[in-house]
């Protein structure tokens, strides 16, 4: 990929900030060929990889090395765009907002700084990933378990700093944060809550300080450059079971919704229940050719003769239960009846006890798997694809209605329809899998049409995303219009106080520095 | 109390000051009379009530009289001391830091602005207490519990913002905070997570929006004023049931401690488990003078005389479980069975179902109370209290280890002992209550003198208070010493650009605005 230049510097300008960056980390962490830029893109652009091509990278190996940068990056007016493993699929991988920024690659800095199995917490650098936490866990026999999201490619930390979600009582991954180092923007470097005493034992034990928390504003945000993290841990239970049944009709979900909700509040079910559409299953069973080759999206009528096929339902329930078998058995019972006010199906159960082997790709589980990126082959081509996530409060009305009005909208734009809700304590979270292969001119037309239109049309029933890609980071952030835009105002007034030369991911989440202002599309 | 001016402000400058307010909340509500001062002030104060003297009270109606306010106190550069109803007891009840500041009484907000019996939530104005939020839920026989601190004579908004502990699952009250609208110190009115979108129905469903959540960075914070929270509560269990045990000797804390906190983790306990010493029960049953005449401390011998006289432990345990008879049976068991490993006293059960009336002042299901507040007759006089609480990881090394030394320091100074730990998910709050009659003056210069060495002490051990008194705000934030108070230096640049004029709180929590850094202690 051909260099662009970021906003308002030259070439000699941008060379010499890349060779104050050199100076830090050396030659060979100082990334800038063609074929380096084409590493930290996205790739599963929507037809935008221009728009979102880095200058270069760099990859400083430690805190010191990261704090130098920063302030080379204030002094030389570059923008930096960090990235953890930069393995942020469907929202734009590596590649930053501002064309032309250099990604702060932050994966050399992989130490896994301290497990705590006592009070079940560890303490990691940001290019730890997903399989490095669990093959630590496993190697040293640490009864912990971790909270993955469905394509656990990437990085603990990464995740966690970009409100991720996996399937656990531990799933809402950014909740589990607890004390941060972080390098501002102007180079210094804070710890966050009771880490804010030097020595302090509480850091990662207690998620707040004296005085107001800040942990919270480093998420999904460009006020900082997170360098390390205490993130809490499930202990491993005693004992676990699953309960899983397919649910047949789409509008099941209603019923599964005000079924499973109020159990996320009484202590029946702790984990982040996992409700996805059929495809989910179809997309790591094969490809769409394998089902239908005709144009356009599959039509109703195969999609009934493939559930019948497969013996599946249109939405897959599996829920697990953790902690010691009596108390397991009890809750059971009690789910299983709530079930049985709906439907005859019995549940499928396993037993798994402390010792026994865990089982692989089970989400629930926590254990990493990438199997799921196999959608990336379903429409054939280089396969891609973008998550269309609203929240909706976790009772039917709202579900309902917002399935429905999404599904008429994808179906409008003949494409495959994959949803998923991930059931919370009060609200779900409504992931759309939009599938398309990025060389197909069309598809992505006609994809980047629909995702604009859902936007639209969520933020009219007053629905809001959590997470969008690089190309809807403006357009996701203008719905959040209270008080013309008054909680981004405060923001962007934070944003120019830390960071006035505007250098750590200008334009992240649409939070523009003021220097950088004019870019907001 | 007699007037004194805010820093920089003249009288006439004042009295415009006070002029342009009443203009928007009227004579009635612009109090400032020297009886007025009076019911703002510390009327706990360590000997030091002329420090934060109040120098008047305002109280708006509403969000509009409110910013409006805010407005008029930067034009007339006052500023305002926010309180919600102002019984911070123990903290400087409604007293501001700096001597002069207008406090700005939301109390007259006082909606209960919504109830969600389905998805658990209440949405409250600040001046809602305790008292007020659970009537409300009685009156209409809501299926809500609530979670209340020791003195629930306060706000439920103002407990929260100020990181207030209860005693159930919901224990953790800033936890519960889940989208608020804020008045920033300019005027400028925002929204926080999801309700940054007008309209939005997840705003107190989902505690987090998109891009950074800044909830937190409000709460024990001078960044704004809160003028609507939206506060997660309980569902009312089917069947609840409690186990009681009195603990014979002080240091079995340690083993009570790992007993408890492997459970606060593993799903069998999940309330913030509160386990008080003795002198927690005798301070409602009595006072001082009833049980022992002599000056200083009690004497040890004394202590295990009345311990054995009223049948009473060095600590109390009082677990609740919550949810179904059939889950709390077989966790029940689990527990006991725990505790048999260490302690042959059977536990004493009572069980709650739904339907039976609630259990007056009863902290363990939300149940309001100010009956604690009779702990103030203990001295004698003006019974006055304070809190030293530190936050401890929750395994018997480290509280055993606080416990002794903190010990140590109360018997050297010859004062009462009266500690407990509220346990939870990785951490302890450990509150040791010191009590003096105000009106002793050698009692207060020993508190004042005690109080300063429990903070030095915890300090040097690594452990970092919570939560304090207006007098030692500036001495507890200097603990927090990493890179030079590298985080309260952040805090106060986010200060300087929302408030440039310094006057939400200034000096709250040790954060201090550059027009008035001087006056930090």
């Amino acid at each position: 990929m051909r260099l662009q230049l970021p906003p308002g510097r030259n070439a000699a300008q941008f060379d010499a900030g890349l060779a104050a960056f050199r100076g830090v980390v050396g030659d060979d962490w100082l990334l800038a060929t063609d074929l380096d830029r084409d590493t930290y893109s996205d790739f599963y652009a929507p037809g935008d990889e221009e728009l979102h091509a880095p200058g270069a990278a760099v990859a400083p190996a430690s805190v010191e090395e990261t704090r130098a940068i920063v302030r080379l990056a204030n002094e030389h007016r570059i923008p930096l765009w960090p990235v953890s493993r930069g393995k942020n699929l469907g929202y734009g991988a590596a590649a930053p907002r501002v064309a032309g920024s250099v990604v702060l690659d932050l994966g050399r800095m992989r130490r896994i700084l301290e497990v705590n199995p006592e009070l079940a917490y560890c303490v990691v650098e940001p290019g730890v990933s997903f399989f490095d936490l669990y093959e630590h866990l496993q190697a040293n026999d640490i009864p912990l378990w971790m909270s993955v999201p469905g394509n656990a490619w990437g990085s603990v930390m990464g995740n966690a700093l970009d409100r991720g979600f996996g399937y656990t009582p531990y799933g809402t991954h950014s909740r589990n944060i607890c004390g941060m180092e972080v390098v501002l923007p102007d180079g210094d470097l804070i710890r966050t809550n009771m880490g804010a005493m030097e020595g302090a034992h509480a850091w990662h034990a207690f998620p707040f300080g004296f005085g107001p928390s800040f942990d919270q504003m480093f998420v999904q945000s460009n006020l900082g450059v997170v360098t390390r993290m205490g993130l809490w841990l499930q202990p491993a239970p005693e004992s676990s079971m699953t309960l899983a049944v397919q649910i047949p009709n789409e509008e099941d979900i209603g019923w599964v919704m005000d079924t499973i909700s109020p159990m996320r509040r009484n202590g029946l079910i702790d984990q982040n229940q996992f409700v996805p559409s059929w495809l989910g299953k179809m997309v790591v069973m094969g490809v769409r050719s394998d089902f239908w080759d005709g144009p356009g999206a599959m039509p109703e009528s195969r999609v009934q003769e493939l559930l019948r096929e497969h013996n599946l339902g249109y939405w897959a329930v599996n829920i697990r239960l953790y902690g010691q078998d009596s108390v397991n058995q009890a809750k059971a019972a009690l789910i299983k009846a709530a079930f049985a006010e709906h439907i005859d199906t019995p549940f499928e159960e396993t037993v798994w006890n402390r010792g026994d082997p865990m089982i692989p790709m089970d989400l629930s589980m926590g254990v990493p798997s990438a199997v799921p990126l196999q959608m990336g082959g379903w429409t054939g081509g280089r396969g891609s694809h973008l998550g269309f996530s609203p929240i909706v409060p976790a009772t039917s009305a709202h579900v309902l209605r917002q399935l429905r009005r999404s599904r008429e909208l994808i179906a409008a734009h003949d494409v495959d329809f994959y949803a998923s809700f991930t059931i919370g304590e009060r609200a779900a979270n409504n992931i759309n899998m939009l599938m398309y292969d990025r060389d197909n001119e069309e598809q992505v037309r006609n994809i980047r049409a629909l995702f604009s239109a859902l936007v639209e049309q969520a933020r009219e029933a007053g629905y809001g995303e959590y997470r969008t890609h690089l190309t809807w980071m403006d357009p996701v952030s203008d719905t959040f219009d209270f008080n013309d835009h008054a909680l981004r105002r405060m923001n962007e007034k934070i944003k120019d106080a830390l960071d006035p030369n505007g250098i750590i991911a200008p334009g992240k989440q649409g939070v523009w520095p003021s220097a950088l202002r004019e870019q907001r599309t």
